[in-house]
């Protein structure tokens, strides 16, 4: 299978890739590294990364830019970030994506826990998840040739200790169980799910 | 209790307009009439109208723009409309809001059932309205001085009769049981709740 990794020099993407790679073709895509450059809040930066990349069977995107910080510095300007980057910049993943994928090719979002379990400096992540979460429902009627849309949703996860003061009380997702999750949305059969990861 | 009501001049906000009134101050706001205009995806905008306002007890928004159309015909181009309606522009009336609200205020915001039970042609709306829900179990988390923050979700209403054949099976929610829950919204003790209307 040819997996399109968005993301894939972050702490997810670089554990899929690396997971994936030994018995699928996976081309890294990224910000700042990776055999595409891609900045998902572009769509044409979108359109130029399918064009390179040429027919696949899948994209799985990890990457979701979005702000932390006080709520009493969040103004619109900071919560643009997570509005034109996890949000509609994975949307557009896929509004442009459908165009280049397989027939039966799959999409693999990711959004978090944070969409129904808030805590404190998160709320762009957690609306932007919550967005993504409607959208991969409504999505999943509308796609046709058998193309699959999921999001995995995960809760702080193992390799990023920075987060773990920040998510009192929350046992962190260990990097194989989010793996696995992202393994159902690329292989599994389901469409339009929130694929809860903990 | 002085209520503003942005979309007043909609389905939704003439008729709960009419009812609070009995009892209330209302500030009627929309974008194209009412006591003040306002552009809800103008932040400058925002901020106008909560200038003219002056303080106020609680902000009800029914006005979120969407693209409703053809999943064929949907690029970035349409599904900004949503992005910047009823997702951002609702946001940002909250962000905007809490600096000019009284204590214990509260924002009732607008949502609905497609964010969890889409139909076709409805894509952008289940991505604003899942967006609009996490913003608000987010943001009451972090609104201080007792302001409450919640969202009204209704399916398809009964003074909306054009969108009844996009919505096969749906029983419409009456005017009535709509308003009920944004009383609830206004007047309940909640916070950070989706308010499902039926």
């Amino acid at each position: 299978m040819k997996i399109i990794i968005v993301g894939a020099s972050g702490t997810m993407g670089k554990h899929l890739a690396g997971s994936l790679e030994k018995d699928h073709e996976i081309i890294r895509t990224g910000s700042k590294s990776g055999d595409i450059r891609v900045d998902i809040t572009s769509p044409d930066s979108i359109e130029n990364m399918y064009r390179q990349a040429g027919d696949f069977d899948a994209l799985v995107c990890t990457a979701g830019p979005t702000y932390v910080g006080p709520w009493k510095n969040m103004t619109h300007k900071e919560f643009r970030k997570g509005i034109e980057g996890k949000l509609f910049g994975q949307i557009n993943l896929v509004l442009i994506g459908q165009h280049y994928i397989q027939p039966k090719g799959s999409f693999t979002l990711i959004t978090g826990a944070l969409a129904d379990d808030p805590v404190l400096n998160f709320s762009n992540a957690s609306a932007a998840n919550g967005g993504v979460e409607g959208f991969v429902r409504a999505a999943a009627i509308e796609l046709g040739g058998g193309i699959r849309i999921n999001a995995v949703s995960p809760g702080v996860i193992e390799d990023s200790p920075q987060y773990f003061p920040l998510f009192p009380g929350e046992i962190p997702v260990s990097m194989k169980h989010l793996e696995y999750a992202f393994r159902k949305g690329v292989f599994g059969a389901g469409t339009g799910q929130v694929i809860r990861v903990s």
